[in-house]
């Protein structure tokens, strides 16, 4: 296993979509289960949640262990796969299920807790931002006290919202706060909610398995599709699992995307400055997450540039220790790996990794 | 524009996903909108033919032109873009939006003209059937009838069925004819059902530019999952779209269903014989519907197998009159354009083109 450490093998290894746990999520979660009406209110949270907090399966329990530790064990883990920087976010759906109070004091204290951990481990850890989408004013305004005060670097935005979208403007404070702060959303997957969930769910499909990834690849186009980045085209969006197939349809949706404007078929899809598939390229980030398989990510290279495709491993989710010698092995140059592993998520989160160059 | 016809160029150009309306359809999916409710009841069609059977726009006004004639406007358009043949089958939704005796009456009268159009233009045109899922021992009987007398070469079924997949058993007879009869079926995109709509709907992307693909490839893999192909090990079926996004997702959809498989997370998730993505390499073929992008195309070929991809246009939605020369000039051998074009057509629909070697 590829555990060597350190930039003497020409790169550092940053991990960008590695998840945590703040002390009050979990116990604010099964407050949620306890009032006894979430899993029908919000059957995505119910399936993912219903499972991860309560199954005594071995994946549940070693998920439950490691996602909630910002210390040893967690760095122990990165050392024996071989991941030098963690880029570390608060787990799916973050706060976004909690009234607005209870959703603004949980993403407080748990960029707390995470700028604590980034201070006691600064050359390991590097952290993102929770904020309440459900008080997009409020949001902002931690987004500003966690980049300037407490040193994150991005905000982590955990798809819908009780099954509202980013594309919709109320919540374009927090991308303006974002682009005015000169760091990303990482749009991370959620489950689907209720008005999309039922055909996935009925059949076990709404979890990472597919459910994950066709919302949030919905969330992202609905925000190209929006004139987000026409509003704010500084914006950058770090997407997880290879773009969450949008690289896949970009011939398609640009194709789709120009007949619809032409016909007028719909208020919402409007002329964009550029083709929808061009956003991907100037405004998002694409990660790895969940997708260590060498034709995907040479597929998304080559279509949406090297520059703006990076490592992730999801960890703890995804916790594969033979994962890096797959990508140290790719059909790279040593260049093109460091831009892989490591300079490209410098550029995108802002920051330089300590033992870096 | 290649407008080479003939096998002189070393192949036949076989289109594989196109369309037709029957003489009956049009008028009975105009009889729903007038009975008042459909737009309620199933929002995807009320977006879809709300707008292709009442727009006065270009592209409207030449789709419902094109897509009834099965003479000398489809020839004279195939000619023109180079299309020597086409598999031919009844526009989406098809007779999946009706009651079951309607369903059935218009699908045996649109297969009956089917047929007698492909007996007038024998070099040019394949049929596929269809038949009433709402239904599935008439549906059995039909295919039966539509193989064995009429001549036709597949099943077209067009995703769901009033919110309902073939994942589920009651549905089998139809899966059991087609592989008794030895002919595939096609599984075509279809609008989300109401329980999956609402957040494509809203914001006008539940059509071809993302929600088709959503509901077609949540189909296969609800399919996939359903151990269907263990049950029916010779059954056959044909995806558009470039796979609706399943290559894509293989690596991700394997590891997860596994992980699901094993902490028995899910009742309707159990192991199969193979890996979900195996299924993609021995019972699926893909075409490349509405997908004339190269880097797409030979992505899906180096993770399924040439021997699995094959051409469609998806006419007279994806009219793209130099679209072939994309395809002409991709980096293949021109075996391997044969392959892609011509004989995997023929060995997944058990046809042999009339003017090939």
């Amino acid at each position: 296993m590829a555990t060597n450490l350190g930039p003497e093998k020409g790169y550092l290894r940053i991990a960008t979509e590695e998840a945590f746990a703040s002390t009050d999520l979990f116990p604010q979660y099964r407050k949620l289960f306890e009032q006894g009406d979430i899993k029908a209110s919000d059957p995505g949270f119910g399936s993912l949640w219903g499972h991860y907090l309560f199954s005594e399966s071995e994946r549940a329990v070693a998920i439950r262990n490691k996602i909630t530790d910002l210390d040893e064990m967690r760095i122990a883990d990165m050392n024996a796969t071989g991941i030098d920087i963690q880029v570390i976010s608060l787990t799916s759906p973050g706060v976004q299920v909690f009234d607005a109070a209870t959703a603004n004091a949980v993403a407080r204290d748990a960029n707390d807790q995470l700028a604590d951990a980034v201070k006691r481990h600064p050359d390991r850890f590097v952290g993102l931002a929770a904020a309440a989408p459900q008080d997009p004013q409020s949001a902002a305004r931690e987004l500003d006290r966690a980049v300037n005060e407490l040193g994150l670097r991005g905000f982590i935005l955990n798809s819908h919202t009780f099954g509202e979208y980013f594309s919709d403007q109320k919540f374009w404070p927090i991308f303006e706060a974002c682009e005015s702060l000169g760091v990303p959303v990482y749009l991370h997957p959620n489950t689907p909610p209720p008005g999309m969930i039922e055909p996935f769910k009925e059949v076990g499909l709404d979890g990472a398995v597919l459910g994950f990834g066709v919302e949030t690849g919905l969330h992202l186009l609905r925000i190209i599709t929006s004139g987000a980045f026409d509003r704010f085209p500084n914006l950058q969006i770090v997407v997880g699992h290879c773009g969450e197939a949008l690289p896949f349809w970009m011939f398609r949706i640009d194709y789709m995307h120009a007949a619809m404007v032409k016909a007028g078929r719909h208020p919402q899809i409007k002329a964009l400055r550029q083709k929808p598939s061009d956003y991907l390229k100037t405004n998002v980030y694409i990660t790895t997450s969940g997708m260590s398989w060498e034709p995907v990510v040479q597929f998304v290279r080559d279509v949406v540039g090297a520059d703006r495709v990076m490592y992730s491993m999801d960890y703890p989710y995804q916790f594969v220790a033979e994962e890096v010698d797959m990508y140290d092995n790719m059909s790279m140059r040593r260049d093109e790996l460091k831009q892989f592993y490591q300079t490209n998520a410098e550029r995108a989160f802002g920051f330089k990794a300590p033992s870096g160059e």
